[in-house]
């Protein structure tokens, strides 16, 4: 059997005042950071340990997860970090407020592009600043991978590409794995942990900072899920 | 040409109350986490960046990496911890005041043992709780390599073992390389790459949380160095 844990990353500044996120490399806000710290101490307190860590390349969890192996005294474990984790791309809705553009388009609209499987936000152009091509971090993936905008089925593609070639052979060696990424790079990973439909994955939502439990079995098929 | 950047980790709480440290687990101190941040902010105003880094198994190591980083914006990039990169270990004086020591073996020999390059401090014994052997960090190491105590050129073997392993590698491929460690594994960094003799050894000093700068040729020797 195998155990693996999944962390949302704690409230984010843009959390906090409602704005849609995406790729845009926003910070924790201080509860966010209590909410990682937090988590850290649960899972220390229920003796659970890692021998590796996956997260993105933001920092609101690349910085929960380094404040969960704090807490837990693990800095040591080997990190790897992965665009392939990061949340979904928003395209021209990143840095809008939530309820401006629930104004503009309706609730449902909003709902639809927030909850479901095959909805792609309005993407952006290829000279607006937000694309992702004119961040640093970026620089070394191919041009084809870098998204104008994402349906949460395009983003469980790569991030059941980076499942399947890393964090698999990890698990299958017997290594304790913990993953803090995002809302919806983790609806993804669910959607084919958990094998759920299109219409199941709509209302599934994650809350920042709770450490998610799956018991596995030798194929990885979740027998026992739980929050901390 | 090559640019290489060492950093020796900010004040611990050790260095403040003046004890032997060696491979014991010691947090920053607020004045080491200052002088982390600061190194960052020096390194990101002279427009410096870098495309890996690497660092030790203890965190006053790994969390002055961290705020060095943050402060650059580049909390994404690749970094690998090592333990060949740790601290010297200091034997059985690890956890002993530097007071307590002089006044019981003299300043000559305190100062023998902490700076000269072949002289060994006094060794723990097997059963001593400050063996390595014993912290889940290093289960995965041979025993034949964990210390019992270090003396520079022991350090330095390991070190060296790992520079021509891993880190040669990174910069040849023309990486800018950052290393965050220790006062005396960067000791025996420098012994090798300024080529120093165990006498020039001695009076050599690094001074915490100030980055240290080296344009290296193609053979990876030093054509200049100087601190930021």
């Amino acid at each position: 059997m195998y155990k693996l844990v999944l962390i949302r990353h704690g409230e984010s500044e843009w959390n906090k005042a409602n704005f849609f996120t995406g790729w845009t490399d926003i910070d924790l806000s201080d509860k966010g950071i209590e909410e990682a710290q937090n988590a850290g101490r649960l899972l220390k307190e229920a003796q659970f340990a890692f021998d590796v860590a996956y997260t993105s390349y933001l920092k609101r969890a690349i910085k929960t997860l380094d404040y969960v192996l704090e807490e837990m005294d693990l800095l040591w474990i080997p990190v790897y970090k992965a665009w392939q984790l990061n949340e979904r791309h928003y395209g021209a809705l990143q840095g809008l407020s939530k309820t401006t553009v629930a104004q503009r388009y309706g609730e449902e609209q909003v709902k639809l592009w927030r909850r479901s499987y095959n909805e792609l936000p309005p993407a952006l152009t290829k000279d607006d600043k937000r694309y992702p091509i004119y961040d640093a971090k970026y620089r070394d993936i191919d041009d084809e991978f870098i998204p104008l905008t994402e349906s949460l089925k395009e983003t469980a593609i790569r991030v059941k590409y980076y499942w399947n070639r890393e964090i698999k052979t990890q698990i299958k060696k017997g290594n304790n794995v913990l993953i803090v990424a995002h809302g919806n790079s983790l609806r993804a990973l669910l959607k084919f942990l958990d094998n759920l439909t299109p219409g199941e994955i709509i209302d599934l939502d994650i809350p920042t900072g709770d450490p998610l439990v799956y018991m596995l079995d030798k194929q990885l098929h979740p027998v026992d899920k739980y929050y901390l």
